[in-house]
């Protein structure tokens, strides 16, 4: 039997969402959340650099799943178009079945200014990302810019809105009609 | 003759930007920034915090402007209109005079992360700011979040421009033309 166990940062983040949430962020610690998962410390430390990292973790794999929408999207598609497949790629990192996850994970967050800071760096580099990668389609400045940043606040708002209880449409949907409104804006201006 | 001298903040912070810029930020203190003024420690403290404050001085006056522009905006001007009405309204508080004054600001800034972080973290306040301003002149959601984000985007990509090295138009005018290009934007997708 292999030693090498993929499951290992997935059951750390459960145990850790689960900790953080009834204990609390600031009582929970690294050695905590390995007790809980059933590792050593060591093997946390190998996983995580600290326990907000266990947050944000999958930063380059989040960021990558936008960019891949727009890479394989047809020659000429416009950026909004652009941005519509970059947003369709992301809501398959964000099944339904996570939704409870990134829930919990957003509570902890929107109680710890220093993680919301975190957090707005995270959807920073996601927009300084998708820009390059509009950028590398031709899309010119300030363009690129402006359609990169609109998908990552249309990206932020369907996902508020698909975490809130009740709600019941996909990601997916979710974000392409609130692209929809973005769309619409700009025609009654 | 009164003690109340308004000009003492404004000559704060051009001692501030001079010794930041000459000297570095690191290691300028606040009581050097006092001193370049020509008052007392003391003084400096009783109108800002530290050292950073002086960067980030002005906030509430800052987002007021684009409240402000918003608010005197006729009924039924569509949201991307009052985010039009906004930009105007904030673009008399950089008049050409004003910027090379903040290209210092923004160069100390583009050196320090933590310095970026609370930059970040005063847009992200100019977007729900402005977003509770549409919400009062009844846009409803998720229209007032679009047209504030893309707002405040609008704004950081023209001020970016408008402070580049050989850029003779003024705030207003770029401003007005990056919003035109996200019209576009919309219109093409």
């Amino acid at each position: 039997m292999s030693r090498w166990q993929p499951e290992t940062p997935r059951r750390l983040q459960d145990a850790a969402l689960e900790l953080f949430s009834t204990r609390g962020y600031e009582q929970t610690t690294a050695a905590d959340i390995a007790q809980r998962a059933g590792v050593t410390e060591r093997t946390f430390f190998r996983h995580f650099r600290d326990k907000r990292d266990v947050l944000f973790h999958g930063q380059d794999e989040f960021t990558a799943v936008f960019v891949d929408g727009i890479d394989s999207a047809p020659a000429d598609t416009p950026p909004l178009g652009l941005i519509a497949a970059a947003l369709r790629s992301a809501a398959t990192f964000f099944p339904d079945e996570r939704r409870e996850h990134a829930l919990t994970r957003q509570s902890v967050i929107d109680q710890h200014p220093a993680l919301q800071e975190r957090e707005r760096h995270k959807m920073a580099g996601l927009a300084t990302s998708v820009g390059q990668a509009l950028r590398a389609r031709d899309v010119p400045e300030p363009a690129a810019t402006l359609a990169a940043e609109s998908g990552a606040t249309v990206f932020g708002i369907a996902f508020t809105t698909w975490i809130r209880p009740g709600e019941r449409r996909s990601l997916d949907a979710i974000a392409q009609s609130v692209l929809g409104e973005l769309t619409r804006l700009g025609t009654s201006a």
